[in-house]
């Protein structure tokens, strides 16, 4: 419980159509009526018919083929340090030949000012050439950006010719959070590309990519099948994004998410305990001393992610999903009070 | 209806898994319990307990992570100009910085003269040394190997300080079908690697990859990160191999695809049709007149792929699998009955 | 004496300029006086004052910098399969990520209709695109390519959105010998880029990159610096190419090549020997038998390279040079007249 | 003057190498008798005959090929960030497929212990791992290593099987200057691999990397052709470490160019000027006014770089050669004192 947003299968309803139409022959390659469909879904929701969709089974396949697409060799991946694809992608970009520059995040984010400043200090020639921003909303510390922060991020990246582009892989708890003053069209107005993250949002697996810079759509298949994500059975993909955008059912399942985060935020507060960030979303930063850490070590059916050391102990992260219930919460917190100094 | 044997969802005692397991929580990236409960399965089939087997969602995805973990940058890969690495993963292994060197095949294969005929004719740091050979079994034209040519493909290999890998895509047919006289175990005796493929067998999706040379197996899972195919709800690999390998499934679905593929062939050729091989395993090459082409073309349930260009009009292709009924052969065979001149 | 034509240094008169320069100041990096002048003097001589210029040390780094910067991932390189990328540079092209569709060589030369072929055959997004010609002029067998030929390869790249380039490393001899009816504003009409090369016509080392296509001239010098391409004393290049074009000196050294290769050839013939192909340039392949090569290996100072297993034994190669003097030629004249058997 | 340590040819020993041999002819490639001679004198003064010696045209090329010849695909490279690779190498180690893992320099230098700590915070799998650790001697700031460090170093590399590499690009000045402790002994007892920089250090051209680690060696011909660095008069490269190494000539051109720094530095702070770091080797950093950074700018006959922005103004940067003659430290000085404020 709390390890992560994955850690279950997918939503009954996603389930059930994969269950449905199990049987019926389509075509292979993502050439279905499912991913014409899906697709559909989500240009209508986003209102931007000239945007193209792609679907991915998982985050860092989706970043890779992405971004390795839209770049030249030397262009470069203006990055926070802590985003994704600089620590937690086993260098999967640079695997594909690009440079990322890494910027100091502040909770996850990175500021125009940061942009702006690398632009200033390019040589021309002997360095990366900054090309692209790399951000993720919510981010990897679970912040959001403010409709403020992403509107000048997309300015200096228009003044200065480079690209946005939004790793969505949390995406749905990004835009349903309290704090959020951002709409879907306020992201399609600021980005390139982006991606609404399925996996960590109550799908089996998978990701929607969206590209709306149309000089970037040309050829994308091609880069989806030589990255080995082409999926034979792409059916699947298209029937999950078809339950999570037909009703609303993405954004409730991240409501969930947020909700169930904000109930757990709160009681652990409440309990004493001191948060590295105040919760925005489904993820949730707490400081304990060593003795508490080892503490909840020994009651295994809390699982949960150590993040970093901390001068009082060390900082350990609960994650609440679409699929938490109310109980574990309760249960969460009554062990939390047990541990208590 | 015989486009390929991936046009169906997963085999029913694949899916019940899926389902039953739905609402568990397990760890990620294929640290689960179902994953390390299918390996042990296969591990226990193959009899080799050194070999390690990582999980994979499709073949393009298996090969270019496997061929690009186990060579150094100056090394080749000496593959069928036929092979489907060379030809129709668009360029996915020469994207991980790799050359193919092709050999003209034969019906599919290639055998070991041909491979010596490469180092002989090989010249020392002007040109991408050849270090691994490429099969699949059963080939990109449904022809398999005999005993006796893989033997032979291992001792150049052995002789030379080449690695032997098969692509096994399509392993379960070759392994089932008629002519076959190869056991698991010859196989594990020959290669360094080699995958059991779900995908066209009645998986939702997912390829087996059993390293049998330790000397490769090092670090191999921080590969599948770095190319974007380690899945995040890796349990659902874990639970589609379990199924494959507990009982004898994974065989007995490739036998079906074989049975259905060996009447449809008989039917094809009693009306007349010539064949462009004999017909192995699932798939049929049937040689038709342009007239005869356009005809099943205006068939739309018979769906089928245009192979080649044929001197007596086109090649194309028919495909069994683990769920074809008997009924589709007999519609097949009728229609072509009725398109005969 | 006849290995190939890069077995002494300079001619004279770089040589000269390289000591007549040496103890003045330059700025790094290709950003002296030396290199404008001599852009300069090749944008003169090809008349297209649009074209970039750009000056690497030697062929396959021109090569593999040029071409990955020109490409996408996903597009391929169509070559003759005895193209020098796709035999002798040791996967240099693969290894920046792009694959090689090699087409059968006439004579080392490729003819637009297979390149119409591979065009219809291509499959897309599950092959890898074909987006460049490349071809070299002269080839790697010594031939060259005629105006009608080079305009048919132009169309069917224009016609198709194909880049045509072509390796020059021996672009002199071909534009000065016999046979050739092309001039360079052809080949500047035709091609996308190409370049001049010195290393093999006289200069220590250094080949002129001409990139007539503006549309693939942006930023490019970043390239350079990204393949470890760009010299720190970039002026030794200027100065190089300064020489060879501020009088006639490029051509002047290649006919030389010629004229002796010419001579050559034809003793050859009227002692008897038969040549794989009609000598067109410097390169000069001649059948021999067994006993024959190796009586000629006993004789070093008669240095030059097996080429190929012949039916009647084997073919040899001989290369002549700016630097070829008269005297060699009888003397190899007389020693192939003693091997006679 | 000024402006860096390879603005002029080369040392007139090593022109006349090369002006001498001009005629005769040689084998391609560095399979040459200069070549062999070469690696013979660098054998015999690094006392290490197990050793492999390859040559190269430029830094950049080296570090590259070595690097990317060095390490598995998933394998990241520890650098300080003011490292070269790092900052001015426009990403050509990414470009290799390699990630980079920046750690905070102190003067150009990184430390055993924060080395230590890139690999405690290491998470398997999920990050790229680090293998390989990069510095420069002396560093992009001019200063050197002590033993001491290097020797720790070197052991945080041993216990945890890294590898460490050294770039050599300034190892002359390095080695020659007053505060050194190490011998080349040092060297080859602690890195596994390291160049000698000729670019810098009097050559026309050419570095000369020296792998220690057997296990490294093996095929390494094969990645300098790849990479495009395999030059095909590999004989000069040969002339000049010969001229270099045959003779003290090495150390000798960088005492000099140490000394006239060394003169240069005292009499800038005679001047009341301020440095950045001591002057250590023959990179001398400034602290000036903006006033006196433009006064500066307006005497072209003193070409130098600004470094980087500072409270008080700029950091300019100042490099003396082999071939600073004592007059020009005089007029730079006499230049200095007249934009005193």
């Amino acid at each position: 419980m709390f390890r992560n947003d994955y850690s279950e299968g997918a939503h009954p309803s996603i389930l059930a159509k994969i269950n449905s139409t199990n049987t019926l022959q389509s075509k292979g390659y993502g050439e279905d009526q499912y991913c014409e469909s899906a697709k559909k879904l989500i240009l209508d929701h986003i209102g931007v018919h000239t945007a193209s969709v792609h679907f991915f089974v998982g985050g860092t396949q989706t970043n890779l083929t992405a971004l390795s697409a839209f770049l030249r060799p030397h262009h470069g991946i203006v990055s926070p340090d802590t985003g994704h694809i600089n620590l937690h992608e086993t260098g999967a970009i640079e695997a594909t030949g690009h440079a990322i520059i890494p910027v100091p995040n502040k909770n996850g984010k990175i500021y125009a000012d940061q942009v702006r400043s690398i632009l200033k200090n390019h040589m021309p020639v002997h360095m990366t050439k900054p090309k692209l921003i790399y951000i993720s909303n919510s981010t990897e510390y679970g912040t959001i950006y403010s409709k403020k922060e992403l509107y000048e991020l997309r300015d200096v990246a228009k003044e200065n010719d480079l690209f946005l582009y939004l790793d969505g892989a949390r995406l749905g708890v990004a835009l349903t959070c309290e704090n959020n003053d951002l709409e879907i069209t306020d992201i399609c107005d600021c980005v390139d590309a982006f991606y609404f993250g399925g996996t960590k949002n109550g799908a089996l697996f998978g990701e929607a990519l969206v590209i709306l810079n149309t000089s970037l759509q040309n050829d994308f298949k091609y880069f989806i099948k030589q990255r080995g994500a082409l999926l034979a059975k792409g059916r699947l993909l298209g029937l999950q994004f078809q339950a999570l955008f037909e009703n609303n059912l993405f954004y409730d399942l991240a409501s969930h998410a947020n909700q169930a985060a904000k109930k757990l935020s709160s009681g652990i507060k409440d309990l004493g305990f001191n948060l590295l960030t105040e919760t925005e979303t489904n993820q949730i930063f707490v400081i304990v001393s060593n003795k508490q850490h080892e503490a909840l070590l020994n009651k295994p059916e809390f699982d949960f992610e150590f993040w970093e050391p901390h001068p009082d102990g060390a900082v350990i992260r609960f994650v609440t999903s679409w699929a938490t219930p109310d109980e574990n919460i309760s249960k969460l917190l009554f062990a939390l009070n047990e541990i208590r100094d």
